[in-house]
């Protein structure tokens, strides 16, 4: 029998270090809040020293979406690249127990496991330096065709444009999605991603994505215009959906001919707003597979993003399909 | 300058790996609910394969107790052992960065960091199972005397009864501080830990402690009753003070002349209980190293108890010491 996804998803397989932090810390790190840093393994063993202690989750921005679109009752699988020490045994664990195919094989004799040191304000904001590791080694020969091509939707990290072997695993991915007439969709992921890889970020959008995912800060400095409303109807031509988030605001889909402006879920107290963002996702993706309405699609990602901020760590903590029905969303 | 401590504490090394489960989990797995179960390493892994998806976090009962004691601004050493590997990383990290002082070898060449799966039911419950690995290696040479002289209270985790290398060192610990005038303090730390070691464990608490940490449950099996009454008035009359946990009933407090009986500090949710005998003691033990009144010691630990449960992991998020301040309970 050949698989079966609702949503494959390849990225950059990381563990989060999280920590209460202060904005005198980050400014002391020279981190910009809210954002994502690349350090090296010097660095990231400062930065660790330095920090609060913390509890360790596994991550990873397209991990923690496909933990969310399994927890909702999805069919997901992953492709992201481990080393064979304990953060990589967590991390894989932590993916298969929440139902995920997960079969890329870890590679042993180079860097450790990726990982993330999140930084959380007593704002809930996140501020993230990650050490990529063996992450970056991905290459085009872990991309498992029969994976892309049992995919109903291929969801791709703009993180994977750093690894430049990464980059060409997701070039593939692509390809292949598209080929086999599946959706490709991709999150432009950080404010600085979108600067340092601008242009094959945006051929690859007009080229390839038939959904993008993108918070209103990337979406500005991918059109490098302090206009938001020209930004979105910019994206708004250059892909068939655009689900643009706006933290405690909601979320605005845009498609050719629909505008819909969806409201946030409340949260009691915002804890940490890690994996706000891929959960949002994670519930968009579920309903666009399902074949949901656009709004629903994005209710769905409010609500996921609702549970996850409310706690330490990216991933749900209680089964979003149920969360979902005793909320009253539709879930197909 | 000799090191001064309020909190000297010895224990096994471990990191949590706490997941969501279920009583049917428990049952399937034959772990009995709200204990500890030592496993060995092939049983850990089906184990973990088994477990849903979860977050890990540094623990070890005396781990947790001495990082409790520095969030409420006390002095705190620790000695265990950990492995030279990622999950010994984040052992050492997460204490030290809480300002504990922690210098104990990590022993390479052998196991790896202990650790225990903790699985958290819905009503809160912690129930765990836990693979000693190279905690159980600690040895008396890892005793360091300047520590345990230069602590006011020495505390004693029961679990140390398991690895006989490890009780020796308890011993010897024990042995240094009282040598020293210094108090001893000890937990039960779980009914089969003192059904397994009744014996020397009644034999050290009436020649060598100050203080004692138990649960009604663990206290009923040291005097072989089911008679808590009967087994207040024991403890009573063998060592000096005994600080009896009961779970939302708060605590009492037992000496020679006095008797406390302490309420717990309200709960929103009870999230996951695991922690909550160890900070218990941390506010305890602070409290009672800067010479307060049992009874404020009672709500310090009441206090420390009721912010960990309010979460997963098994130490506090947030500053005890600022928490008590904004609680208005005397901190000395």
């Amino acid at each position: 029998m050949p698989l079966a996804f609702d949503v494959a998803a390849i990225g950059n397989a990381i563990v989060d270090v999280i920590a209460p932090s202060t904005d005198q810390f980050l400014a002391e790190q020279h981190l910009a809040k809210g954002t994502m840093h690349l350090i090296d393994g010097e660095r990231a063993a400062a930065l660790y020293a330095a920090m609060a202690a913390g509890v360790e989750a596994s991550g990873g921005s397209a991990g923690n979406t496909v933990a969310g679109v399994a927890s909702f009752g999805g069919r997901a699988a992953y492709i992201g690249k481990v080393a064979p020490d304990q953060l990589g045994e967590v991390f894989t664990h932590d993916l298969r127990a929440q139902g995920v195919h997960f079969e890329t094989p870890p590679l042993g004799g180079a860097e450790a496991t990726a990982r993330s040191m999140i930084n959380v304000t007593p704002d809930g904001q996140r501020t993230m330096a990650t050490f990529l590791g063996v992450a970056g080694r991905l290459t085009v020969d872990d991309v498992d065709p029969e994976v892309i091509q049992g995919a109903t939707i291929t969801y791709l990290e703009g993180y994977l444009f750093d690894p430049p072997p990464a980059r060409m695993a997701f070039e593939k991915a692509a390809a292949l999605a598209r080929k086999a007439g599946r959706k490709v969709s991709i999150t432009l992921s950080d404010v600085f991603v979108v600067e340092r890889w601008r242009e094959p970020l945006m051929a690859f959008l007009e080229a390839s994505t038939d959904l993008v995912f993108a918070n209103e800060n990337e979406l500005m400095a991918l059109f490098q215009t302090a206009d938001i409303d020209a930004a979105l109807e910019q994206i708004r031509g250059l892909v068939p959906i655009a689900a643009v988030t706006r933290g405690p605001a909601g979320s605005i889909v845009l498609a050719a001919d629909q505008t819909h402006e969806v409201a946030a879920f409340p949260v009691e107290t915002v804890v940490d707003t890690t994996g706000a963002g891929d959960q949002y996702a994670a519930g968009f993706l579920f309903g666009l597979a399902r074949r949901l309405p656009l709004e629903t699609c994005a209710r769905l990602g409010s609500l996921a993003a609702a549970e996850v901020i409310g706690h330490y760590g990216p991933r749900p903590l209680v089964s979003l399909r149920e969360l979902g029905r005793a909320r009253g969303v539709d879930l197909g």
